[in-house]
């Protein structure tokens, strides 16, 4: 399987997901190099295999020679980092990258990109609780999806080359979808969850409780072990959508509470019998 | 280890976890007979030997053998029970119970009792999301905890003999807790989370996003097919915790909420470090 056939792939932001990137494109065969202000990623990445070779600053010289970059920095450095070095970037070279939220990136990026550079935007999802490049396994994309997250700027080729890394990745499925849809997915089966999570951490001092959970607790709570930094990053990038799932979310939690509160049994019933129908479809999968 | 040195047990009522507790009883070598309303379920124990007897109407002469008895019926028609049949109940009997919630059983059911006749309540927090004897395991019960829940008239020895059944049933933890403490801890560990996992799934038609769901998604909903019937019915027995319990997480979601809404990335940020940081006295365990 092939993605491209020139072969030099840089990769600009080494944690979890650049190391991963990293990982599995140069058990491909390709000549992966990388970029990271930390000194200390490059070093494992070069001394554990992940890379060729790296740099703690942008080395001129592997921008330069790059066929493909991947961002894998925190979203609301990509696009400052582009503007600075994209006079370096090769000819037609195409460039992707890993962030969890897209509209209010893609059409920025996009905008002021070189004529002949294409970003084709996507979203590998996939993640652990834990981060940095030393846990870095692309064995995680087994299974996980693969959003491309085109606009109409973007090229047949573009999207089908991004749709390739997907593939030679690893991952379970590819799906395209625009950067709209993108978000309110994301907001709803992402975000969402990991505010439920955090928001039945801190509603109450439930440590005393410790002894007594079970798996319907531990399930509910598993990620609510968060990196803040990254986290409400996103959340602030997709606001607007995340806004919209966590109102739609309050107000039926509201109207459940309100049935409990009026003793109101059939109509607790009727959500529940609504759940388990709905769950039904996901359980299938 | 012994439970009980006469060794004549009857259940009443043979869904998941009356068959599961005389699966457990029968292989440690107890006399275990049941009763159950319904002729499929008593056919299915005797002969997959869950039961030495069974009987789908109130037998009075089981019910009179008894040295224990369990009831392992939907709360609201246990003392109903009791009240019916104790007159036959033999003198000084010891009776359990494996019911949710406690506070608005157990008071009714001690006040209505006959002198000779003690009534420990317990719950067993264990259980699957299938129903029905043909599913019952007493496997269930390892890894789990066991809460006895006594109120000021059990006695010291009622209160070892009904910890002494979760020991020999194979319960990981056997706890104490008033049945006021018992039912707090449950609306926060059990119930809000039901409520939570369902309201998850009905607050929007999410049945087109099943092939984007991960991992967070999936754990946040595994418990959102749910028996309406039982549900409906324990959190109404356990109205005024759960309501304490949702108004503290609606509250605390809507203060995310408004955080996000104002653009304070800071606070955000303090919250999700307050919800790694408590996560964490969970993950030790």
């Amino acid at each position: 399987m092939n993605w491209i056939s020139d072969n030099n792939i840089l990769i600009v932001g080494l944690g979890l997901m650049g190391g991963s990137y990293a990982k599995g494109l140069k058990r491909l065969g390709y000549k992966v190099e990388a970029i990271d202000t930390k000194e200390s990623s490059i070093e494992y990445a070069i001394n554990n295999g992940l890379i060729d070779n790296g740099y703690a600053y942008p080395d001129e010289n592997a921008i330069r020679k790059a066929d493909a970059i991947i961002f894998a920095l925190y979203p609301g450095i990509i696009k400052e980092w582009i503007e600075k070095y994209q006079h370096l970037f090769k000819y037609g070279v195409r460039i992707t990258d890993v962030t969890g939220v897209k509209s209010c990136i893609v059409y920025d990026i996009q905008k002021m990109l070189r004529d002949d550079i294409e970003f084709v935007p996507s979203h590998p999802m996939a993640g652990r609780e834990v981060y940095g490049v030393e846990n870095a396994d692309d064995a995680m994309f087994r299974g996980a999806n693969f959003i491309v997250a085109p606009t109409d700027k973007n090229t047949k080729e573009g999207i089908e080359w991004c749709k390739s890394l997907g593939k030679v990745l690893g991952f379970r499925k590819i799906s395209v979808l625009t950067p709209e849809e993108h978000d309110d997915m994301i907001g709803f089966v992402s975000q969402l969850t990991h505010v439920i999570a955090v928001s039945l951490m801190t509603c109450s001092d439930n440590t005393h409780l410790v002894d007594y959970t079970g798996d319907s607790f531990r399930d509910l709570t598993r990620i609510a072990s968060i990196n803040e930094e990254m986290w409400s990053e996103l959340f602030h990038m997709n606001k607007d959508a995340l806004l919209k799932h966590m109102d739609d979310f309050i107000g039926e939690m509201s109207e459940f509470r309100d049935l409990l509160a009026a003793d109101d049994i059939e109509g607790m019933k009727d959500k529940m019998r609504l759940s388990t129908k709905r769950h039904s479809y996901f359980i299938k999968k």
